[in-house]
């Protein structure tokens, strides 16, 4: 039994992550407005303060990220960076801190998404994020000492939210959460790192 | 012949590009403290009165960005923002303005990096800046009006830059700056959009 933090754990993906890995270790949940502890990606100082709270883990995985939907043709920088400050570099942030408070042999696990590979209309800045996520990812893994790993996992639209968002897939296979979810417990009991395991 | 915008035509591979494109188009110039006018991809509004300055052209290619480059172990997040502040979001925001100002039928080549799929140890924010550009361009093509196309060209270490950074590319292939320059050619007098020239 490991002790896994797991950042956006209210989400849809979170909550299947949650049930998939709390069957067999103990699970500390942070989310913006629940969970164990609060955290928010998008503020500088939110993740330092919640791994100091939290101590020593095994595992950390993150289903947390927001990203700028919107047509290209009235984007505007200010908007595209929305999606950088927030689901990248809070993730790249936590990845760089998370470095130093592991245990030894422990595991990083970050959310990228389909649009990396796949572009959509009004996906421009989720693209370009999801895209950097995944090679942030490989780029970490050759440097983390330890044995830490790191990887991400890459979903499809899941199928519990077509209802919101499937006009915006048109054709798209679409995957169950607890589908996914166990994509990242392939992460954090595998030996892998570098990886992006894609769910599409 | 043309009327091209060079953004960072006072490098390496600025100045193959505008030797490659001057012999056939009118190429106007721009860097941060040469060319025929001042542009710094990391200020916000430099690019926006830079192509108010130039008006119309017929293509922007642009070879500037920084990049932060430095061991994973202490790099922080405020350090990995400078990429995506210079070279990532000072692209995208020069291809989300130009995709008013351009003639009809024109062209944006922006520039990435063999870091995008060939990680090396220091080059984290790199990689990941790099990628996101080369995805950017991917999603960006599907959504621009009036046949404008939008490029990448991923060099490798260029032969030019063995003496200063050789040692961060082991065993890399190197290539000529000029071989660069045919690959901004290809972007800017070919017909394809989306498309990432790797010149590897």
């Amino acid at each position: 039994m490991s002790r896994i933090l797991l950042i956006g754990a209210s989400g849809t993906i979170g909550q299947a992550v949650h049930a998939n890995l709390a069957a067999r270790h103990s699970v500390v949940t942070a989310g913006r407005s629940s969970g164990d502890h609060r955290a928010d990606l998008s503020q500088p100082d939110s993740l330092e303060q919640l791994l100091a709270q939290v101590g020593k883990v095994d595992a950390i995985v993150c289903t947390a990220g927001n990203l700028h939907f919107g047509p290209l043709a009235s984007m505007t920088a200010a908007q595209f960076n929305l999606g950088l400050q927030d689901k990248l570099l809070g993730q790249v942030q936590l990845a760089l801190l998370a470095q130093h408070t592991l245990a030894d042999g422990g595991s990083i696990t970050l959310t990228s998404g389909i649009l990396a590979v796949e572009p959509i209309r009004n996906g421009a800045n989720a693209t370009a994020v999801n895209a950097a996520i995944e090679a942030f990812v490989a780029a970490a893994a050759i440097e983390l000492p330890r044995g830490l790993r790191i990887n991400a996992v890459s979903p499809t639209i899941l199928t519990e939210s077509v209802p919101a968002y499937g006009p915006f897939f048109p054709g798209f296979d679409t995957v169950p959460a607890d589908r996914v979810a166990r994509a990242y417990q392939r992460s954090v009991e595998g030996g892998q790192t570098g990886r992006v395991y894609r769910v599409q």
